[in-house]
């Protein structure tokens, strides 16, 4: 009973005033607009949001990159360098319920965009801000991606194999990690100001939310006074085999399957044996135990690939999942892009976008009464800054002519 | 201006029903109760949440695994398996905003606790639920950790040496990372039920929030219609090195620091050869543009790695960083716990807790007006059941050595 046009329509009415770029900072904003905001995209009207040419050559296409951030969105070109342009977006804050900016230390006070004046202009605005590093930190002016807080707030290295070098865990944690947690702290605060009235400076700095998803490997250093260690596919806090990945048929880079016996629920492990023919092993003094089970890891390990050699990732996953013991066929991105399941949910849907065509965009993954978000393509450059200032502030098809001719604003709204 | 008893307060008068355990959803009502709600953990009398026994052989001394996703919170032991007991906590649900759960598929149900029960007794509870997979998905039964997340959503495919086999990112995306967006969707569906009165069911598969963090990967793959690769330490759209790990002093197995050259942003790479030295490589045909760097990729990190080694990694940070260009000292677990820095700024705190002792915390890294939440100890199992009853549905004394003296409720609060 899938809606194709369901919204969640949580925050209907809410304005967003969106000065943010690359990844940290629109994935943080492009939330509240698939949970109902109206979210105005502010762009330089030459090149917009840098993030539009991230991995591609072509002058008149968005990037993939772009559209994944930015849909549900509007667009509105405004020259900031022009003081006239800078006065709209003032009168815009006016208006607007969020602020949300990630760019680099310093570049929004020195626009006149700080917090200091948008709060004068609008006392109960949240006022968002991401950035490399938290406020007072030694490196608070340094510039950031998503690479470099993952490299400074640890998750590096406690990604890769026990002796071999730090490696980027692939998700993009340090950008979208950080703007979820900005995201939850906008909500949070907009939920207050409805009986205060009073708005908030926001600020997180990426490093530090990095810390929020390693709790397990602080609560290993917290042990052992040491680093925590990597553990290739298995699990930082270890003691518990098997907790791996283990190969599949036919041997491809992505075909494994992971198995999981939770030290909490003994049974998994008994479960285990029976599936794989090895009841045996719940009396063979080598594997009986935890504690020989930790001892004879590698063993353990090998029986276990003598069974999952023998089918798919999926068989495997099917056979040892329905017997109760957590398992995951281990999946790449075109398997998951191409899994009817996810468009089947509305996990993923497709959209037509004006100047890229045919896209499989990604929603919010949360469903509300069973339903999921409905995507709208991310804004090409510019299309909606006249309805846009015509809907927050009134402005007249006239009054936008003018501004257009005099490069205010712009590009014009397509028709 | 640290204000060392700070909290956000955004949530004051917000009531949490939590039945939560592990991760996935105790590190989603933790950040609730950090913003101010009251959260009222229910466990069970004998064990309690199984969290708190993750990792540790002590029995009567919570693991700090337990300790990092349940500061801030209340815990009330009532017996399920009485009727009077399952009462007590439908007439907590009465009273509660929102109720919070991640139990294996279809066991909340069995308990009498399914939405269709609760919304009856309060039709305007926020119920949320955490499962492995999707509502609808063909592994919906299927039981799921963080790593079996990792697994089947994804993230470990992009995670590892280009030949090498998929690793576990470390961070524990699969959990904290589920956790975030339904903590997400919960502050939405508070704000939109002040206006209309009306609850909503929310639900997320672990599976389905993993494709949230790897949108740059699934991009990947509309480009090239195969899967996303991995990229060492390196970044999986690639195109712009250097954006990689090098070589620090003394050579340890964390001692690197990141270095990344935006494309958005040319200038980095002028500025990189400047501080190492090397402007001679300006005009060297072998790496002026950005498409000759792509080609010499590795004459080109050999070069920067005979500067890197003669740094250690936080001068490299600094030299670079300082110059603007994207850098990041990469860090181990035990460099982060004892920096000063974190401590001074609130990120973490000393908290003294009563069965495990001295314990440095994390707190939620936004900050609110300058200021981080104030970390309250993860609470000893059952130590608030009869304040927080005697709160929520104003029970007497008497009544309370009743229900504890049949072991309905307790164990009994600590004095």
């Amino acid at each position: 009973m899938a809606d194709s046009n369901f919204m969640p329509g949580c925050l209907t009415g809410v304005k967003v005033l969106d000065c943010t770029q690359f990844e940290a900072g629109t994935s943080c904003t492009q939330v509240l607009a698939w949970l109902g905001a109206d979210v105005a995209k502010i762009e330089n009207p030459a090149t917009g949001d840098p993030g539009r040419r991230v991995g591609t050559n072509k002058p008149h296409q968005d990037d993939p990159y772009f559209l994944n951030y930015n849909s549900n969105k509007r667009s509105v070109c405004i020259n900031l360098k022009e003081p006239r342009g800078l006065q709209i977006v003032k009168d815009m804050a006016a208006k607007a319920d969020v602020f949300m900016e990630n760019f680099a230390p310093g570049a929004i006070e020195r626009l006149g965009l700080g917090y200091d004046v948008l709060s004068k202009i609008n006392p109960r605005i949240i006022y968002g801000q991401v950035k490399g590093f938290g406020v007072g930190s030694p490196f608070e002016k340094n510039l950031a991606f998503d690479m470099i807080a993952q490299a400074a707030g640890g998750t590096m290295s406690i990604t890769g194999e026990p002796n071999g070098p730090p490696l980027k865990p692939g998700p993009t944690l340090g950008d979208t990690g950080t703007g979820m947690l900005m995201c939850i702290s906008i909500l949070a605060s907009l939920y207050k100001a409805r009986d205060t009235g009073k708005g908030v400076r926001l600020n997180v700095g990426m490093q530090d939310a990095m810390l929020h998803y390693i709790r397990n490997s602080l609560a290993v250093t917290h042990k052992t006074q040491k680093p925590a260690p990597r553990a290739g596919a298995g699990s930082i806090s270890g003691g518990n085999p098997p907790c791996n990945i283990f190969p599949c048929k036919p041997g491809g880079p992505n075909d494994y399957v992971y198995i999981y016996t939770s030290r909490a629920n003994p049974e998994h492990w008994t479960r285990l044996c029976e599936v794989i023919g090895r009841k045996d092993l719940l009396t063979d003094p080598k594997f009986s135990t935890r504690e020989a089970r930790v001892e004879n890891e590698a063993a353990l390990e090998e029986i276990i690939a003598q069974w999952s050699r023998q089918h798919d990732k999926y068989e495997a996953m099917k056979l040892v999942g329905a017997a109760g013991i957590p398992a995951g066929a281990l999946r790449d991105t075109h398997e998951l892009v191409n899994d009817p399941d996810f468009e089947q949910r509305r996990v993923f849907q497709r959209i037509e976008h004006p100047n890229v065509g045919p896209f499989k965009a990604l929603t919010f993954p949360v469903s509300f009464d069973g339903q999921k978000a409905t995507i709208k393509p991310a804004p090409v450059l510019g299309a909606d800054t006249n309805q846009t200032l015509a809907d927050w502030l009134g402005y007249a098809p006239d009054r936008l002519a003018a501004l257009t001719a005099e490069k205010i604003i712009g590009p014009a709204m397509k028709a």
